[in-house]
């Protein structure tokens, strides 16, 4: 089984992603889990977290739930059923191939995370990834990997999870939790869809590989 | 019992009116029930509506999520209790006095109404005030009540339901939905607690009562 989180930040660009993907997923009988994130419904929380001061346990429920809202949205344009407990994703990804989390009912119902915005839906993703029992998973997201400085700087193909300072597109939990859970992740520009079946398949193309020691 | 919906335009000023409620809920003995708006997260489904062209029936649903959003916002700035059920609410009301209802559950789950943006939050809290049973309905919103033209107009105390142009702050079905459930509302600016505490005790202030013949 194949993880693929695919940012909010893709949510205008996300559709010739998913169909790729489905179409993959289907011809090379492969299971992929998409994870979305929680895009502007998400900025919208920090927004107010930011004028009312919410409580860190809310912010973080509400941001969870903003990545139901974009997963019904992958759902509807990408023509992919989505579902909300681990039990029947499991029972039907194997007829459709392709399957899309929405991942509050999970993620609340085990409260499983730090509540705090140091864990976004990147780091939720790898929690997700660790009851599925995965050990790779791929971050779509809007920029093209991780750069040694950004802006400006160059991007890298591979990057060590100790190495990563905070200042990339992941949150900070990540590295710390690629190292917990023992997995290897990608992090990869979603508008280009080739890229990410590039991983899927193994070969190169641009995008950075964070592995652990 | 009363309803108060609290427009989501009024996220970031609905502290006073909570407090002002909850008080006079419990000095007066008086059951009030609030509904949220869904704000700017609603905002954020009109606008990936616009660009992606989602199904009326997903706008629907994610917007009428999107109450809950706000909902769980007003219950913690406003230390007031939240309820997904009308069984829970009804049940817990009489100790606490006053309640924040989390809307998806109940309409999500019974379908009552028409999947389109001219059903809004407004539409919406008199589908819940019909199966509450109640017969008049507050609107707290960021304006002072229904102008006779808008921009520029003169605000109305009174005006019929039938009167009623759709260049106004409530939407296109309300109208229709306050005569069919035979219901009178009240349109006031959520931003001054005393006007909307005038209308529950039937004392003339600034606002706008709808009345149907």
């Amino acid at each position: 089984m194949h993880i693929v989180k695919i940012g909010g930040s893709l949510t205008y660009d996300a559709k010739p992603l998913l169909k790729t993907l489905k179409d993959y997923a289907k011809e090379n009988n492969k299971n992929i889990v998409i994870i979305p994130g929680g895009g502007e419904f998400a900025n919208v929380v920090r927004k107010i977290d930011k004028f009312l001061n919410l409580s860190n346990s809310l912010s973080h429920k509400l941001a969870i739930k903003c990545m139901d809202l974009i997963g019904e949205i992958y759902s509807e344009i990408g023509n992919i059923k989505a579902y909300d407990t681990l039990f029947n994703l499991k029972r039907e990804i194997n007829k459709e191939k392709i399957a899309i989390l929405l991942p509050s009912k999970i993620l609340i119902s085990t409260d499983i995370s730090e509540h705090s915005w140091d864990v976004t839906s990147d780091s939720l993703s790898l929690y997700i990834g660790n009851l599925l029992d995965v050990k790779e998973i791929i971050i779509a997201t809007d920029v093209d990997g991780i750069y040694d400085k950004f802006p400006g700087g160059k991007l890298l193909n591979i990057i060590n999870a100790n190495e990563i300072q905070g200042l990339t597109s992941v949150d900070k939990t990540f590295p710390i939790l690629l190292k917990k859970f023992k997995m290897t992740a990608y992090v990869v520009n979603g508008k280009y869809p080739q890229r990410v079946i590039d991983i899927l398949e193994g070969k190169p193309n641009i995008y950075t590989k964070i592995v652990i020691d």
